[in-house]
């Protein structure tokens, strides 16, 4: 009985959300924003990922960064450095970011005038691959030093992510990390997804990274509101 | 409205979760079993630190472990090869271990065989902190290539615990882990407890970990049953 009732009432706040998220994309779409939702265990370095992007494309595109977490300013405030705006959700216990909260996050901003918005979304490797949160891109960091194993043990993750990057491959040996195996076992998750593998400190593979990113930013390609999303 | 109505259904969840795992506490005291609960990010060091506890301790008291993952049984098949007994609860889409789990992984246990049962929580730094899961002692480890900024990102473990572990010392500057820092932020949340720097890879600074733990477990004391919990 109990399981039931708890079940029913998870399915239709997924369905709320889901329909939020929705209705969020294509308002974000109609405004030529691709929004990108970055999604890791702690400390992989999505941040870092961050600074790397804007380097990369600040002189073509107009980027603004949505930063969530339970608590601190942290990761604001080192977008914010970069002269970047950083708008900072604090989420309280909550664990992930669903499309309401996103909804509340854009809600000031000039959408016209951004062509890429990234959502560093809470560091979880589980919670945050359960929730739309109306983004077109969704992309999963995995670090050298958390071991090549994890996309056996959060395999839902691996299937949600458009992309995978492999983070701190500068820590090579001593992380004892299996680039191939990482790459099976993704493939066996979510076939052809592309898996790259990179170095936010030394720039090493930053370039495939924008490579990958770049064509799939709206206000790059013509017709973009052909688009599936 | 909604935001009630979820709220409500969330605190009745959480009330019936805190009696569960209230009576499952006392039934493993009376048995003279010490359940000790290792939370973490995916990738710290879990189940590295379970293989060196038992390593240090085995000749001396009875383990058993438990090990929750979304998927897979790897890390129960690593301490099963150690040659103690590991039951794997799949969570399926589960972030957390919640007391009525616990009950149903200890059902088939001969409690009164076990001294010291260690449960490997899901690889989770926000929600695994949320639910008590009848444990006698809740420990969470952080790690080097993580950062020493989690604490203020991640406030709810860090008082949650009864120790913290700093895993992966062994990385060394390369991850420019600051540990005094790390250690003053731990110390506003949770004054007075204590930090353990070690490395699971080295064995550096293990015994220091075994000297805080060993004098917690149950079977190690007389007059057990009086403690508070």
């Amino acid at each position: 009985m109990k399981e039931t009732r708890v079940i029913r009432i998870r399915e239709s706040i997924l369905a709320e959300n889901a329909a939020k998220a929705e209705d969020l994309r294509e308002r974000l779409s109609a405004h030529g924003v691709t929004l990108l939702n970055l999604m890791s265990s702690p400390g992989s370095g999505k941040t870092s990922l961050i600074l790397r992007t804007i380097e990369a494309l600040r002189d073509r595109y107009s980027i603004a960064v949505v930063e969530a977490d339970i608590d601190s300013t942290v990761d604001a405030d080192r977008i914010a450095a970069a002269g970047i705006p950083a708008v900072q959700i604090e989420t309280g216990g909550f664990c992930h970011i669903e499309a309401a909260m996103m909804e509340a996050a854009v809600s000031g901003m000039d959408l016209d005038a951004i062509d890429l918005l990234v959502l560093e979304n809470v560091g979880n490797l589980i919670c945050t691959a359960q929730h739309d949160t109306g983004a077109h891109l969704s992309v999963a960091i995995l670090s050298f030093p958390e071991g090549d194993d994890k996309p056996l043990k959060y395999p839902i993750m691996f299937r949600a992510a458009d992309a995978v990057i492999v983070n701190k491959t500068d820590y090579g040996d001593l992380a004892d990390f299996n680039l191939e195996a990482a790459r099976r076992r993704v493939e066996v998750l979510n076939p052809g997804v592309p898996l790259i593998p990179l170095s936010c400190r030394t720039g090493a593979g930053v370039d495939a990274w924008i490579a990958w990113l770049e064509p799939r930013i709206r206000s790059s390609f013509p017709g973009a509101s052909e688009r599936r999303y």
